[in-house]
């Protein structure tokens, strides 16, 4: 999570930089060209999203600097990537005349919840991740069964375990599904979006774009080989959180050698399609989206492991 | 949460004011007139309550005393407030022969669990507030499906949230909705209960007081505009949880000077308000209520933010 | 959980004797012979399961090892006993070609979630006990429902909490119950088995053999006073959590003499009986079996009120 090669331009335009930054460390980078590309991404698929994507990541920056969070970390763009995750997910799923607002209210609940994690996790060192925008996302999501203002979209429907049936026949097209893997971390599919999304990662730093389409690869087949629904693997479902979690077990939180951290990521990669199922499974009753839950519990448990045993 | 101007009255009856201050640390307030207050808008509401109230705050500070808490935390009744809501909410939410002596082990088990919640929390700093009475409460209430001798109210009943229709119309008497804002953090309702209970936090503090009141007038408010249920608005329930975080997002856990801490106390309210549906949401399945969760939750997310921006 | 006398024998098979700790750490015990009577306990019922829950145990010893675990630690079997549990679950509550394979995999996450939960509870201090354990287990079996590789045997159904009717009816078998009580940590029944388990804690330790006697009969009577199933009664299924709880309330985590500590860790066990009936209500909808979070919901409470009042 360098600053990247930014010393030149950072003076002229330090906010606008950090919420790029911002904007690139949902991919656990801190690059203002990758978070350029990825706001390209989105603004190509969707312009009104990309405008939501940029004021949640630049609404959790102020938070970030106004709030008085460290310097650094508001430089670095760790007070935006949830802010902009929670926005753009609010906003996609949410309906009615003022979504709009509860997408941007809950990209400043957001900001405040990354910094309460950080402090909650802050004892025993454990990395925040994507949990802040997870739950805020989940609770305003919940929250719009009870209020007029809001309501869920019709395409999310709570439904019963006892009910469920598994049916895994469809076509998978792997190239774009493949791609639909990068895209899907920002709810977006679509060829030219993803390839915009894998040089973002690449731009920062090529070992990571290899790490990332390695977790794709291991994600996509994984849920295959185990049988997982083929509609799902095709919108590249089963590709994103393993790729997050490929990013942040196998290169971003990986200090020192050790040899088993190479078998370490492809576990937790493979961990985190089981638990695609595991938190898809749990969210039926309540007709919501796993997010990059799996990637968060995967990652978590095994960046956790790694600090207790170095 | 100071131990208040009873420097003379302290040493005759220690364990009396300690559970007094017990009742009245519910409003974050460490202040024995504040507590007898309370407990005589409890019990005018209904004597048997009443005297659960002031038992199950007793069991907790006794447990404090003998279990070797810390004795300043004893005094100022931090080990009281938590059992004592929990043995209310067994007491009014559970039927059977023994319901009775299940709100009082209740008490205790929340006694213990603020301990354990105090010792997970210290790391961080981050305060206990009411989750150990919410967890407590929660749990004892699920187990009564799997045993004869206790049950939860007919007035509690699971429901599929696929079945959920919202529907919000209903008169709102905006005056008694206000008083009751306060009741029902105790489950009380009734104009004169309260009016005990604000006037047992003006005693304290007219500073509290002004932010209870405002705090209140957010969640109402917050609650029609978002579309909210009538009948529930009118009943206060959309109130009490936003006044609990007015008081310790406003002023109890408020130290120093932070330019953005009058908006994070209002946003905090509002967020309370949303929360109250997220946690609905989330309960319907289990016919469980809210209780104090939104308070929790949203307070939760502003201290803690606090805690790592100062 | 202190190593045991196998001062002479340890030098010539550590790894072999870690594992059999391991397994005798499911009672908080770390001890090989009574892994070895654990062991036999499981292998008479079950040949598979046997060789299931020593190749697991020895799964979660060599992480430890190779992963760069305390020695001392790993030694213990602090790294076993999670795994153990995990894969017996596993292949137990699982079918398909590749429940064999899952219950392995989860074996060896549920080493890194020890870990993960080590790091994670160190700052408070506060004990791992079996949460890894549950939490994989639980993950992994809703899992299923979105993979074709394997399913949730048929025996465990999802219902709704609202068609949920109790029904207590049924004979108890009290001895058998009593010795079913110490088999069911391990999924097992039968007379031999649970008498070896017994053996192999007053191997270990007379005094803790006493507790999980007491702990054992609390359990029970509770449940059939509070009017709990007798079937679950009779199949010891209120027993083994609050076996557990009395040796780890009662004799491991009690530091120093406390007045309080008898009545504290009876309390624990009634409260365990307790939580029984909560988890298992939680989890009808999931069609989950509660495993061993009572105890380690309850022992949690009251290990960490004890950190925090000593």
């Amino acid at each position: 999570m360098g600053i990247g090669k930014t010393k030149g331009t950072r003076k002229r335009f330090p906010f606008l930089l950090a919420t790029m930054r911002g904007i690139s460390q949902v991919f656990l980078i801190g690059n203002w060209v990758t978070g350029l590309l990825i706001l390209a991404a989105i603004t190509i698929t969707s312009f009104k999203l990309g405008l939501m994507a940029f004021l949640s990541a630049a609404i959790g920056t102020l938070f970030g600097r106004l709030g008085g969070g460290h310097p650094v970390s508001v430089e670095r763009g760790l007070y935006g990537y949830n802010p902009m995750l929670t926005g753009m997910a609010l906003f996609l799923f949410l309906e009615g005349p003022v979504s709009w607002g509860i997408a941007l209210f809950g990209a400043a609940v957001s900001a405040a919840f990354t910094a309460s994690v950080m402090r909650f996790l802050q004892p025993a060192g454990m990395p925040t991740l994507t949990f802040p925008y997870i739950v805020t996302t989940w609770l305003l999501m919940l929250s719009s069964y009870k209020f007029e203002a809001f309501k869920v979209t019709d395409k999310l429907v709570p439904q019963h375990l006892s009910d469920w049936k598994l049916e895994i026949a469809g076509e998978i097209h792997w190239l774009s599904a493949f791609l639909d893997g990068a895209g899907q971390i920002f709810f977006l599919q679509g060829i030219l979006a993803g390839l915009l999304l894998f040089l973002g990662i690449f731009v920062a730093d090529w070992k990571m774009g290899l790490y990332a389409i390695a977790g794709n690869f291991i994600g996509m087949f994984t849920a295959y080989i185990l049988g997982g629904e083929h509609t799902l693997i095709d919108a590249g479902l089963y590709g994103y959180n393993a790729i997050l979690t490929a990013l942040a077990v196998g290169v971003v939180f990986r200090d020192g050698a050790n040899r088993l951290s190479l078998y370490s990521t492809m576990i937790s990669c493979v961990l985190t399609v089981v638990f695609i199922g595991s938190v898809d499974t749990i969210l039926l009753p309540f007709g919501l989206p796993a997010l990059t839950m799996p990637f968060a519990l995967s990652t978590s448990i095994f960046i956790g492991a790694r600090l207790m045993m170095r």
